[in-house]
């Protein structure tokens, strides 16, 4: 087992990583404040995992809610589900929620934290690559509005993250590459030395090769921690970490919250925003098509759905990055150099959003 | 014009306080980071007082947001019309949240800035005796659950508490002795002369003296503001503000939102709380009808709505401040003297129930 730690003062936790991890005594019932733990998963996880879990937690008054699994449920209704639920139970404000899931159960169960008495305590079990290299790191809590993705939630640490890389063996394909895309986007950021590690070794963690995989997620989540301990709430060089997700984002939302895996569309908009950089002539096309060629290889989409310009402008617009009704993107001066631009040219957006959207 | 100041590090602001400051420059205006404000309010305040809070924003980009006036509207679904509004007018995360209204408007719009985007700031204008002198200080924001009040939110500072206490002339009279409730609170807790000063002045108070008045209310701020400082998340101390609150929200809750007032509600809820007082051995006899005698000048209840016994004890299981199924109480040890209890007599408590609830 790997123990990376987020270091936030008070607000610092470990993250656990490891084949295996789920069921292990003493490494969840630490973190327990008080006595009531509320597990929340979904459907597909919880004949998977939810009894491993349990068993992790024998010490506490376990309860557990099982959603419906998707990204069209990541909203105001099913976190309502929580609340009731939470209520139903009597949990008070020391209880502990534990998200075992992917993605959208990280967000919904954190802001249901976040939000239940003011604020409780919650883990972060995460099932799906994608959660495990992204989403469960860094206290990005919420729920998506039908006029914007993740538009509504908190800032709000977990106790621990807890990544059991053996779950990654029930996830299906389509799962898993969408996971690789939040893996590419590290190395496009900020380091070279991994993008070349993951082109190198592209075959072997496709084939779920234990060292690869093991060394690919710690990687990411040093990376991730890095930054996020630099900036929590996202005033600065945290906004590097959304390379992509404003266009991935116009895609989710634009085309139905679940059509697109985030993964996905976090990919295409990579290749979109690599484009842009292209045209800006900041970006090598050489670097361009090494990028493609990784994307390719990881079974990703390299271009989006084909969504009209104007809308994808629409939806841009609305971006939490936004200002002054500028829409600001990450782009890449090299791979492995990312950066925050406001000023660049519309024409050049468009046509790339034109070709790649 | 006098100016408090809740200490608080970073989240530090102030309290204005003063006759006729709505509608005056250069009060609002600092408090605003970026362009950006939406003042949101309800159908009875707007038509009084939303021209003259707009006036003090001709700077910014000023957009407004009425919602219906009620209890009954403090839930999920009016948060949501505040979301939905933000998205429609493009507001970015450098937007500004006005409240203008009573304890309502400010508890679901500082809940609708604590989680838009994540967080966005906000101001609060209070129009009603009640959120001058409690709600709108201390940063507690959210909305009630069908199964519990104020269950659903986050401790969010605003940027300025601005009260113009002009706005009561317009209060009616329930309304106005509605915030007596909070305001007698604070004498019982841990201001003894305070307590006095009201038994002294209440007709005055109750003919809406300007000089008594003021006095109350900057008292009562004053008062907030230092517990608020010394315990803003409620870990210990700011627990005694809520005297009466346990039997209240058990009122409020049973009865249907918006069928009592909370201050009547919190009125009759800490007679409760002096009944049990008294029957612990604590409170004296003559301190009781002090008490009561004080309440019953202020127009207020001075028992509950003869809800029944098992349906108090339900609802007050679930209160916040509950631990491992114990209900935990404020009691008065005298006038001036509440403290937490978790050790009381259960048929003492029924008892009280019965005779007051």
């Amino acid at each position: 087992m790997q123990t990376l730690n987020v270091n936030l003062g008070e607000r610092s936790y470990p993250i656990y990583i490891g084949a295996g991890l789920l069921g292990k005594q003493d490494l969840l019932g630490k973190h327990v404040k008080g006595s009531q733990v509320l597990i929340v998963t979904n459907e597909t996880v919880a004949p998977l995992y939810l009894v491993k879990t349990q068993k992790m937690l024998t010490d506490f008054q376990v309860e557990t809610l099982i959603l419906p699994d998707g990204e069209e449920y990541k909203n105001l209704a099913t976190l309502n589900k929580i609340y009731s639920k939470l209520l139903e139970i009597k949990f008070n404000r020391n209880c502990t929620l534990a998200a075992l899931g992917g993605g959208v159960i990280g967000d919904i169960t954190g802001f249901g934290a976040a939000s239940y008495q003011r604020g409780v305590n919650f883990m972060q079990i995460p099932t799906t690559l994608l959660a495990q290299v992204d989403s469960s790191v860094g206290g990005k809590t919420g729920v998506n509005h039908e006029l914007g993705k993740n538009m509504i939630g908190a800032f709000h640490q977990p106790q621990c993250v807890l990544i059991d890389t053996n779950t990654l063996a029930t996830l299906d394909e389509r799962q898993f590459a969408a996971g690789l895309a939040e893996i590419i986007k590290y190395g496009l950021i900020n380091d070279a030395d991994f993008f070349s590690y993951l082109a190198t070794n592209m075959d072997l963690l496709l084939a779920k090769d234990r060292a690869v995989i093991a060394s690919a997620v710690q990687t990411s989540c040093h990376n991730k921690a890095q930054v996020v301990a630099l900036d929590e709430k996202e005033s600065g060089i945290r906004a590097l970490l959304n390379l992509g997700h404003t266009f991935a984002h116009a895609i989710e939302s634009g085309m139905g919250y679940g059509k697109w895996l985030h993964g996905e569309a976090v990919a295409s908009g990579m290749l979109m925003a690599a484009d842009l950089s292209v045209k800006m002539g900041w970006l090598k096309e050489n670097e361009f098509t090494q990028i493609k060629d990784l994307i390719t290889r990881a079974n990703l989409p390299v271009r989006g759905p084909g969504m009209e310009v104007e809308k994808y402008l629409k939806i841009m617009a609305l971006d939490k990055k936004s200002a002054n009704g500028i829409i600001r993107l990450i782009l890449l001066k090299a791979i492995g150099q990312a950066t925050v631009v406001s000023e660049y040219s519309n024409n050049l957006l468009r046509e790339t959003l034109k070709e790649f959207g």
